[in-house]
């Protein structure tokens, strides 16, 4: 039983916020592919856009850049060593999927494959061509069209990482496969905290 | 007396690979500024260069444009308050830096100022012109000059969360004000760890 649940678009970008290490994955002709990147971002809100960081090298581009459109799934702690593996080699010759027995759903908007099993949540994005950015910076913009996110730590549109549901929190790569999840959540909203107690200057 | 010391540009993109929000400061003419930002990572290793969301309308843009550069700053939970509050007011009409009480270092290769006090690192960042994305996506890139981090919390390349650095932490913002730091530091480098019983597919 699936604890996705559809996430409205314009909370989409929220699902990335805080800097997660991501899966990305891709098909195109019969060909699939997953791998992970630590570096992404959102651009904007509405419509909700982000950027993400896919080396022109690697087969994962050929596909996105072939079918137009690509995955976001959020790992959850349970995928980490995963996360690292499927970072690590080349699903030129491998399907990575099959090889680690990861049964991926169809994503709803472009029929890309996101996997929700061990992952806290997923985007599908349809790629904005930019092939300036694409070449100097290996940077993919994208328009998210679709989302979903496992209930028990993402409801309503917020985040709710707590002691009960660590193995769905979010992985951040530190470098070298060194990782660390949410802690420690804080509320730092009230702007007065942050003002001197002399007043303006 | 500071505890900051010089991280290898090498080095630098670790940073912000875990995606921390950050401090943006700027400065030209006389005028400077600092403002908050969640939306950046990293592009690329060597040269290191980082991509960073600045919406156009704000006086950072501005400034940036003006100047060619930007500072970034990892504020510290200690200042999560004041992070969420400089990042919900502009600096065309008040100087936050002296609002705020933050007296800003200068930086070593372009003059920006800097903090230190209450954050974990900064990196120095040479804007390079890309007008069609900085217009678009309100997206800039940059190349960074200068980094150097608290060797309380960052040390050898790498960062070291503990229990004893809980205010020199990293924070990531999840939206409406709500932050989490680093938690559970774990690592997943073994990548045999990932891999099926069954082996191969």
């Amino acid at each position: 039983m699936t604890h996705f649940k559809e996430v409205a678009l314009q909370h989409a970008s929220r699902l990335v916020n805080h800097g997660p290490t991501v899966l990305v994955t891709s098909a195109h002709g019969g060909a699939r592919n997953v791998m992970a990147a630590a570096w992404s971002m959102p651009v904007e809100f509405t419509p909700p856009r982000i950027a993400i960081v896919i080396d022109k090298k690697t087969y994962t581009r050929e596909l996105i850049t072939a079918s137009g459109g690509f995955g976001v799934c959020l790992p959850g702690m349970a995928l980490a060593a995963l996360t690292h593996a499927v970072g690590s080699e080349s699903g030129r010759t491998v399907d990575k999927f099959a090889h680690y027995g990861l049964a991926p759903r169809t994503g709803p908007v472009l029929g890309l494959p996101l996997l929700e099993e061990g992952c806290a949540a997923w985007l599908e994005c349809r790629l904005i061509r930019e092939p300036h950015t694409e070449d100097a910076y290996d940077t993919c913009f994208a328009e998210i069209v679709a989302a979903a996110a496992d209930e028990r730590v993402f409801q309503a549109g917020h985040w709710h990482f707590n002691d009960g549901n660590t193995e769905l929190q979010t992985i951040h790569h530190l470098g070298g496969g060194n990782f660390v999840r949410p802690g420690g959540m804080f509320y730092a909203g009230d702007a007065a905290m942050a003002r001197p107690q002399s007043g303006p200057a």
